[in-house]
């Protein structure tokens, strides 16, 4: 559902970006303009590279100035979608669920986590409440407010099935933490958490290591 | 350090052929072969990119037959080292931490956590001790068992720090959840978990499919 090949690698990338300026307007006072050498230094970036990306979101810098700070750290956010508000429930409040709850960056990306829902109703994390998972509750919130991301960390055994509700009551993004492939339909976009993946990484580096 | 571009790919696909072959032997008894056809069925991928990756592990299958399951289940953990055993410790044990402690699929790659270390001592997860972290305490592990990834788990301020201790103490793999560059030298290989990149993915995702 990508608009093309290069949203997808650019999307890596922006968020260290990202990180990067936000960290350089916290810590460093009067720093109107970084150069794209700067960036490209600091990250480990090739600078043409780094050129590049910020064309798409940003134009080109000023010549032997570079980019104004503020200017191009707000065009990140806004091609990354972080102006835009967005809604998002948990279900599954257990250590990762509860870990995601309390994770900050999720503001920094527009996102609202509404709710959390689980087996059994829980005490609040971080002001947000902990629902039980139900119909009922559910219904009662969607109805309230518009849904956007449903994130899944059930267990695997249980993550279709809490898919296919999420989808019925018409919420289009799934963000999924369980190590399951889901069938959905092809309107629905589900991104995977991939744990495994970086497992079967270490796993393999390590046996090189060795050998 | 991984070997060249093929490998990275690869071991992108692998755990996810991995956990399909262990499901079809838990699931259905006397299935002795597997085609490609098969898997490339199931798990939505083109049916020569399956035999292609199969090829580098395992050589191709019988015409018309296919892979017998069990030799290919073993070929691809071999592959991907689940039988080389592997310790690693986890630094900072709080909901994250505990989470991937309690992770079933650590075992199925050949790495045991030995231990949790945490700012205080902590009760045991799954019988693994959550003990101080201090220098001492770090000192008797790695003089009693060889630990061959440190898994950080502590707030990103914090990481950095930790990093530089774990590679004092000859940790090479570092497998990296704080949401922070960790600067290494050359032969330490890291691993990052990115959540953020994910958020700038559905960030993006449903700011397009409200244009």
């Amino acid at each position: 559902m990508l608009q093309n090949a290069t949203s997808k690698s650019i999307l890596n990338r922006l968020p260290i970006y990202l990180d990067y300026l936000i960290n350089v307007i916290n810590k460093e006072e009067n720093v109107k303009y970084i150069s794209s050498k700067m960036i490209s230094n600091e990250l480990e970036l090739g600078e043409v590279q780094v050129r590049k990306d910020l064309a798409i979101v940003c134009g080109t810098g000023k010549p032997k100035i570079g980019y104004e700070v503020n200017i191009l750290t707000e065009k990140i956010k806004e091609y990354l979608g972080c102006h835009y508000h967005k809604n998002a429930i948990i279900i599954g409040v257990g250590k990762l669920g509860s870990y995601l709850i309390e994770h900050e960056d999720f503001e920094r990306y527009g996102i609202k986590i509404l709710s959390g829902f689980d087996l059994v109703e829980k005490d609040d994390i971080c002001n947000i409440p902990i629902k039980k998972f139900n119909i009922e509750n559910l219904e009662k919130l969607i109805n309230e407010n518009k849904i956007d991301i449903g994130i899944i960390c059930v267990p695997k055994e249980d993550a279709q099935t809490v898919c296919n509700i999420l989808i019925k009551y018409n919420i289009h993004a799934i963000w999924n933490f369980a190590q399951v492939k889901l069938n959905v339909p092809k309107n629905i976009f589900v991104q995977n958490e991939n744990l495994t993946y970086s497992l079967s990484v270490v796993s393999s580096i390590i046996k090189q290591q060795h050998n």
